[in-house]
């Protein structure tokens, strides 16, 4: 049996990129940014008045001048005027272009107007004062996103700015989730007595979702081979496989032997964890014009399913597509005993304290206790090396809940 | 001029309800719920074998058995089966129903099967090992997720095992971004010397987004009749404006004039803080079977815009539809100064160390740097009371971007 992060490794390893596609600017949101955004040209791209009131030039004010005829308006998308007299002014909008000869603008605070004029009530002025000049933030060819970016409303602004109205990112892997198992009825179906409601697959559908996938489910019975079937028609159309179930040591775990025949490469079987340890992961090389596809078998115990998912499945995604995965932190906030060789997976609810993350234990029932999962934040990852967890120390978090 | 805290407080005195609504299981992913959600059976809903292995009674091994004869085969979704021989035992899989006359599975790692005979070496059992219990989890009519939660992956689960396909949860605001400003032209435009892009309005679709509100958006030209019209009739249509721009001392500044003389109450105009002063919030109260619209009129810069969404649309939304708003905290890294009286939000990247959420602030060239937002991850709310804002200090963060 190998360890967490000995699976980790294989499984980072197994990296692959689905291509990239081209969508609009609001489908752009939430995805995973594959080309270098670059200003087209300077930001702002002309000397921008930054409050309404009025344009003057420097040296008239230098000369002592307070009072200046008001000759027009600028007002923002207007062509740029030009101011002509020396003893004169324009009012200016915010937005808008500073006018020609004009090298200051005074805000509406500080001017009184009348009659067709302007005074000012202040005794000194900066060259350029209120004027947000051409290229200060950014100039034309400086690159504003760097590829591989996780699109939030910040880079939707700039994209826009920018005039991308088509986004180059990186294209989804398309995933199907397969439930076996023929104690499983549908959510809308009254189970008998020895059955229950199918749940992983749409648990595992939400985690994906929450990555921007979509994916779809099947159900597949305990029979080996409507499985072969099934599994090898989902070869042709999908490049991840997810299973919730049915590979560990029943009679009816069919899953490892029915993906071998299908001639997928088993890269471990077995993980030193609590929960997950049956977790099966292979790869189906791509050959004679086929697919290539990666698959993922879960353990069937909800909490299992639901922890794998979250430790193999979104590191890898996220490698695959190019973003950084980082790790979230959280400090442990009672004393925990574990004594098996494992990692063990610690359900906690987060707290904020002064800045610092808080992680407290949330006792559950077991890897089939589900409804644990609602009282809970995060899976806190306690090493196998340690079976004392003390409080107050620091351990990496599995988080599906924000604050 | 009211702080930003009198701000919020009056926008949270304004919070609405905009109905339910009920949808499908996937399509509750994200939304907040509206009904408390009891367990329609015991969890797990009966003896619930959680080992492969084979199922026994305590009092036969007690009695000194080692031997069994395997009766027959219980599988997950199988009827229960009955367990007839003292000397006897069932092979059990996992998620199968325990077998009637026996109280204990012993795991297959701990056992030799030859000849239709189960022999194990083990010493001990304990009454009922690996068999989880019916209702040990829950018991039925127990809550198992509470009214106002928003659903993630954890509740999509148990939602479908317990048979909801169909899910109450809070109606979304019908939203309209208004942009306007003849200075703005369209994303696939080339801008003229003296306009721009239209952005803040991608922008603030985003964020909404972010939250599961798809908003629309409208430009309306620096006219006073058709800001007028446009505007009336959003409010047949849409539960909150969001305006960005025309707010402040500009001579095209018409929002305040143009939603005044359409009957919008007028909450406050201008907050102490920077960037985002001239923010304008005012609610039109439903009458004469018209709707009731709430108005958060935006300054028009692009950081402006975008802190005073986080700052006061987002906790006014989450209110709104009953989710709690918890705030979040971050350690100052360099020290800071900043006089003016006026909460300052200051744009942050952030990074953990050790558990603790640090804010590292991020140089921009003021409110209309939209290119620095993509830098930074939140803004750190620093408090007008105070000028110097050392490091190691705790503020609250607007956060926009997850690690």
């Amino acid at each position: 049996m190998i360890t967490v992060e000995e699976a980790s490794k294989i499984i980072q390893s197994k990296i692959r990129s689905f291509g990239v596609e081209h969508v609009s600017l609001m489908e752009a949101h939430g995805r995973t940014l594959k080309e270098t955004i670059c200003a087209d040209q300077d930001f702002p791209p002309f000397n921008r008045v930054c409050m309404d009131g009025i344009a003057v030039s420097a040296s008239s004010f230098e000369k002592g001048l307070r009072t200046f005829t008001i000759e027009g308006i600028q007002a923002a998308g207007s062509p740029q005027l030009v101011k002509k007299g020396i003893d004169s002014c324009i009012e200016v909008m915010t937005g808008a272009v500073l006018p020609e000869g004009a090298d200051v603008v005074i805000p509406y605070e500080q001017v009184d107007l009348e009659n067709g004029k302007a005074t000012v009530s202040i005794t000194s002025v900066k060259h350029m004062q209120n004027v947000h000049l051409k290229g200060k933030d950014k100039k034309k060819g400086d690159v504003l996103i760097n590829e591989d970016t996780q699109i939030t409303a910040a880079e939707i602004g700039v994209l826009a700015t920018v005039g991308k109205s088509a986004i180059k990112v990186a294209k989804q892997p398309t995933v199907v989730i397969i439930s076996t198992g023929d104690e499983l009825v549908e959510v809308h179906e009254i189970p008998l007595a020895h059955q229950i409601r199918r749940s992983n697959v749409y648990s595992l559908q939400s985690l994906l979702l929450a990555l921007g996938i979509t994916a779809e489910t099947r159900h597949i019975g305990d029979d080996k081979s409507s499985l072969s079937n099934e599994i090898e028609s989902c070869f042709e159309q999908y490049d991840v496989l997810l299973f919730s179930g049915a590979v560990s040591k029943g009679k009816f775990d069919f899953i490892p032997e029915v993906l071998d025949n299908l001639g997928v490469k088993k890269l471990f079987h077995k993980v030193k964890q609590r929960p997950g340890k049956p977790f099966w992961f292979g790869e189906l090389q791509a050959a004679n014009g086929g697919r290539q596809a990666t698959v993922f078998a879960f353990p069937g115990n909800p909490v299992s399913t639901y922890v794998n998912c979250l430790q193999y499945f979104y590191p890898w995604y996220k490698a695959s597509i190019g973003v950084e995965v980082k790790k979230e932190y959280a400090v442990l906030k009672e004393d925990i005993s574990f004594k098996p060789q494992m990692t063990y997976f610690l359900q906690v609810k987060l707290e904020q304290n002064q800045g610092e993350i808080e992680a407290a234990p949330v006792t559950g029932n077991g890897s089939g206790d589900l409804a644990n999962l609602v009282k809970a934040d995060a899976f806190l990852i306690l090493p196998m090396e340690q079976t004392e967890f003390k409080k107050g120390n620091v351990f990496p978090i599995l988080r599906y809940r924000s604050f």
